[in-house]
């Protein structure tokens, strides 16, 4: 393979490699939407809340009888009725009258604005003073200020957020039209790569680590993992299962054994697939660089380093962006990050990205070294940093942002 | 009630509001365990990887053989065998001998360092030359340096993120003590609302908004929902459904209609419940002041303001916590945060916490205003920012921090 060994940097990943595959859209009920993302924008069928409402408790009036008043010089008003929550006012305000209201009450005919019951009084049965003046408008909520006829209620491509369902519970939106969740088939390799409810391992043996982590990721992309299980390494077996699951994939990923002769056999295996074929054979990143990216028939296929914290790496910076694309999500929610001065020198090649595994603590990132063999370098880190590929390295003291690992 | 009236800062809720019922224990599966807390620290039982692994290809060697060798000197050693992955050697390594090894195969015994292969060469049949001296434990990954036996590899408390599955896997546990989900049952009140597949509204009806939300947010925090429905305003009705939840549930939530009669109505259910009841009446806070916090035999109580936005804002500030010390999650996972510079100069009252709505575009935050009433101020946010209770606002071009809804 390598005289054909093409290397390209994450930035280039993430605005060259864009393989066609887009996947289907679906109905969901709302109780399932969250973080779905909408194939279309959701418009408003009806205006929100639909009538005018009052903000306050009080009394409906017409602004113009209460201008003028004070504590000192108040304003009299007949209340001529009482609108009773979730129903129809059956009195309308005329000159001189009130209504008395509840928040979130529909405003009677007539009135155009809802005095504060704490300024006004009853001075008498039927009778209360008025020490505030309101203006037209004032304590009521329009029939569409919350959402007018045709308004977007949620855009497309922006995953679903809590607020967002509410909105379109308001509006009497009770299912979604959303992208399909892509489906990711995850196949591990390796003579090594044994499944993870293996007792007792033989001498040289190591439990698919990475498998589960990736299924992990993909369900925080958006996506559904199919497992495919360990694929062995006899000629021709990693071909026939990726050929096998191409159908009913919308993204294919390859945790591929750690040593040079499995990267090629996977190399050679994609390119077998079909065009347009291999896209590049690594990555300018460290950790990670034996990373594969190809197309076939527009559905992308990910070969991952085999070292388990390599993979992950990888995977949070190229394949979840991915999955988002395949799945229609052109608005990625924000992820936890935090502002951190680093502890000590950094050290980084340019040309390379690099990404160094830190714990945080009292505003001090602190990077945790270890081999890139080494599982517990993830797991002891509280997130990352990634040092870019122009620079040379990082001073200590330098505020960094990191990306926090929730 | 009014003579009763407690108000308390958010602060003070979130320390000092501490009803004492935990979820129990369950176990699931690992593929299920992403965020689930676990009950107990999960404890290492074998070392990883194992064994002594190599980290890269290249040759198993005694490092003592290749001291003093260089480009211009190098040393000529005899290979002897070669480990297959996932195997154990069938050689050992004598002096003047190196076995061929892949990246992750099992040192044989008598080496003590891995020459890469980019500083070997073949010389001739079964003969290498080393251009490169190594240091004892050089290319070696040692056979508990990911893991020792007993090394904790998750702690109790903090959800699980995606690498700590895949350590777990690699440790061979295929499932996980977890609290089990803190069950929330949320309760609907007021005359005006109704179902949100309530194609008709008459007037003055609005559909329930708030409850869908809540759902999203329960999910959020790592509880299970349990939608009681919209409660109707019969005297003594909500307090029976809350008092028939209660065995069920590990924590309510009373969604209140907006007007002051369903305030005190949810209050009065809510005392009537048992001790040792009501903690407070009213959090200083805009918008939610009009929350209820209580506990009945350990299980918090929460009653949330009418409005849907004042409601979803104190429900983040107050009830997503509540959910999780039930829940067992002393380690919240960190959330999406952004800094920017305020557009506008904000007022603010002392003694109460301002959550001002905000866009955020080119590392400004813009506020987005609206009545509380509008639940489209929050769909229209990218996220909100806290003004402390001791602050008397924010100037424009302040740099705030922003709590980013995902």
């Amino acid at each position: 393979m390598a005289e054909f060994f093409t290397t390209r940097t994450i930035a280039e990943a993430l605005t060259g490699f864009r393989p066609g595959r887009r996947t289907g859209a679906e109905t969901v009920p709302l109780a399932q939407a969250l973080r779905r993302v909408p194939a279309g924008p959701v418009t408003a069928p009806h205006p929100l809340p639909g009538f005018a409402r009052s903000t306050v408790d009080g009394y409906a009036v017409r602004a113009s009888d209460t201008y003028g008043v004070s504590e000192g010089l108040p304003g009299y008003l007949d209340v001529t009725g009482t609108v009773r929550m979730g129903a129809a006012p059956d009195v309308t305000v005329t000159p001189g009258n009130a209504v008395a209201m509840p928040t979130g009450g529909v405003i009677p005919d007539g009135a155009d604005a809802v005095v504060m019951v704490e300024y006004t009084a009853e001075t008498m049965p039927g009778t209360i003073e008025v020490v505030r003046p309101v203006a037209p408008g004032e304590g009521i909520v329009r029939a569409d200020e919350d959402a007018a006829v045709g308004s977007v209620l949620v855009p497309a491509g922006r995953p679903l957020r809590p607020q967002d369902l509410g909105m379109l519970a308001a509006a009497g939106v009770t299912s979604v039209t959303v992208y399909r969740r892509p489906v990711v088939t995850v196949f591990s390799t390796g003579d090594e790569v044994v499944p993870p409810d293996t007792a007792e391992l033989k001498p040289g043996q190591v439990r698919d680590a990475t498998a589960s982590a990736l299924a992990a990721l993909i369900t925080d992309a958006g996506g559904e993992t199919a497992q495919a299980g360990i694929v062995s390494d006899d000629p021709g077996a990693l071909e026939d299962a990726l050929r096998k699951a191409l159908g009913s994939s919308d993204l294919l990923v390859v945790s591929a054994g750690s040593s040079v002769g499995t990267r090629d056999e996977t190399a050679n295996a994609v390119a077998a697939l079909g065009p347009p074929g291999i896209w590049c054979h690594g990555l300018a990143v460290k950790p990670g660089k034996p990373t594969l990216l190809a197309e076939c028939s527009g559905v992308p296929v990910i070969g991952l380093p085999g070292n388990p914290r390599s993979a992950l790496v990888v995977f949070r910076l190229v394949g979840m962006p991915v999955i988002r694309l395949v799945g229609g999500c052109t608005a990625p929610p924000p992820g936890p990050t935090a502002r951190a001065r680093l502890s000590r020198n950094l050290a980084s090649a340019t040309g390379r990205l690099d990404v160094v595994q830190v714990k945080v603590s009292d505003g001090v990132a602190t990077p945790v070294f270890g081999l890139s063999a080494l599982l517990s370098v993830l797991t002891e880190a509280d997130g990352c940093i990634v040092i870019g590929e122009d620079a040379t390295g990082l001073d200590a003291g330098t505020e960094v942002e990191v990306t926090l690992y929730a």
